[in-house]
């Protein structure tokens, strides 16, 4: 490889590292956009409710999978308005589960992106109602007529988030979770633990992009399968990050997982093993992208965003 | 009136109890089986999930929403199979507001129907999450195909059940009856309140039987306004029932609001003034059923059957 290739290639990487971000800062500001829209402030007792709704999803963080529902209903043309509706769901159904999960009972976190919980910030009973309106929400924006004219394509949407979010998705993963507290997990069990709870709800964001654009099966199949592996190396680099980093650059308690006892990646297959594994996950992710072109690409730099970030 | 008349009366008035009573015990049998069909337990960690949301929603009840929906939809020749999933559905959804209505941060209630509530039987973590999960499987059931091949109708149910359930309906209504827990509410605002709190969930019951029977819209909405006024004679007359019934034939904590220092119809209205206003309602309720010849009578009765109760 001669130096002037080299270089180029450098410089095209940070283009499009460059590219990615600004990519991600565009649609994490119109998803909170949309959120907003969709969660004005009201006054009356019911007040303090959407207030502390608002506070749980609009306290800015990542977006993932907003923008993966936007960014890949983007592939698809899909307009804008009903693009950022659905984002704005997945984010809500994503926040309902945050909210719970800080609670006492369950996780007992008093910190979230570095700010008060929502159940420090209100009070216990605030966030448990504001979790389970946060969920009503994101199927009621869904079945909008708004979101999408043809009801066929909002009814698959309601029916695929439903899917991942019950006792076989996201409540699942988290019950395996807690029941594994202070006992050690095999790998495979490790691995259907974060299917269940995180995965499902990142595969259905990216799934929804294609069930808004109309997309076939063979090429939604692929997206969800992107959405799968992506969300499990993103798991796998927040045990790696949970081991490794700071508070501060997590913006929450660090060290958490080991110190209850959690079965993690790290734990089974050591930082660096763990480290391996997610990039042995990313690239099974980025090759059921090898259907699209450069148009595509933001996705595929998204896999690498995801396995090197800081927090 | 002649002697022979009024017993005739008399007579078909005990018939008609009689048979409304048979008709609410066929159909809770029918919801209940419905519900263990839709509900089977699993085996493995997320199994306990199941296992609290089978004991949540198997454990008996009046049914009177899922009875509703099913006898509604019987009005329209709906088939069974199909106003039974909605019905369960409704169910789900009722459970799912108890079982985290019960949580020691919101009421604090250990006994529901005579039994431990859920969080008593299996734990916090476990009554949040199966609460979590019954509303997704709520959604989830409207969802598919199997409730109805229309989409268009499944979305409409899916909207309608969202609208009655959140922060607009009845979470907002325990959120106000929350806040309101210490000082005195007026009135409209203890109408309001629970017009949100059960209200919106008990017309959305009746709706539901009209949406799968694809009533008209000046028909759906008489059945809206029936499900409306009968859910505020259920409960003034719960109201009553708390301030006059023993915990044994409650099945749960008597003189409970009182305690608390909530608001009810008794405390604004006294015991008389409530059993009054409660009759004033009923009558109200069955006027939206003029449309209908003899055919609603059972929905006639469950009025009386509603505001007469003593459990």
């Amino acid at each position: 490889m001669s130096h002037t290739t080299a270089t180029a290639r450098t410089g095209q990487t940070a283009d499009r590292a460059s590219l990615l971000r600004s990519s991600l800062s565009t649609r994490a500001t119109a998803v909170e956009a949309a959120i907003d829209r969709l969660l004005p402030p009201v006054p009356g007792a019911e007040g303090r409710v959407i207030d502390a709704m608002r506070y749980a999803t609009l306290g800015g963080g990542k977006r993932l999978r907003g923008y993966l529902t936007a960014e890949i209903a983007s592939l698809f043309d899909v307009d804008d308005a009903r693009s950022y509706r659905v984002a704005a769901s997945v984010e809500m159904l994503h926040a309902y589960s945050l909210v719970h999960d800080d609670l006492p009972a369950m996780d007992d976190d008093d910190l979230r992106r570095g700010q008060p919980s929502t159940h420090r910030k209100f009070d216990e009973a605030t966030a448990i109602l504001a979790g389970d309106a946060l969920q009503t929400m994101a199927f009621e924006i869904l079945a909008d007529e708004a979101t999408h004219s043809d009801a066929a394509i909002r009814i698959r949407l309601v029916a695929a988030l439903a899917a991942a979010s019950g006792a076989a998705g996201m409540v699942g993963g988290q019950m395996i979770d807690m029941e594994g507290e202070g006992r050690s997990l095999s790998l495979p069990e490790v691995e259907r633990l974060h299917a269940l709870k995180t995965g499902c709800l990142i595969r259905y964001a990216a799934e929804a992009g294609a069930i808004l654009g109309q997309a076939d099966l063979t090429v939604r199949a692929r997206i969800a399968a992107y959405g799968r592996d992506l969300g499990a190396a993103f798991q796998i680099a927040d045990d790696v990050l949970d081991a490794t980093a700071s508070a501060e650059e997590l913006g929450k308690t660090a060290g958490k997982d080991q110190a209850a006892g959690k079965s993690t990646y790290v734990a089974l297959l050591g930082v660096d093993g763990a480290a391996r594994e997610a990039r042995r996950v990313a690239e099974q992710a980025e090759a059921h992208l090898d259907i699209f072109g450069p148009e595509a690409d933001r996705l595929r730099d998204l896999i690498r965003y995801v396995v090197d970030r800081r927090s």
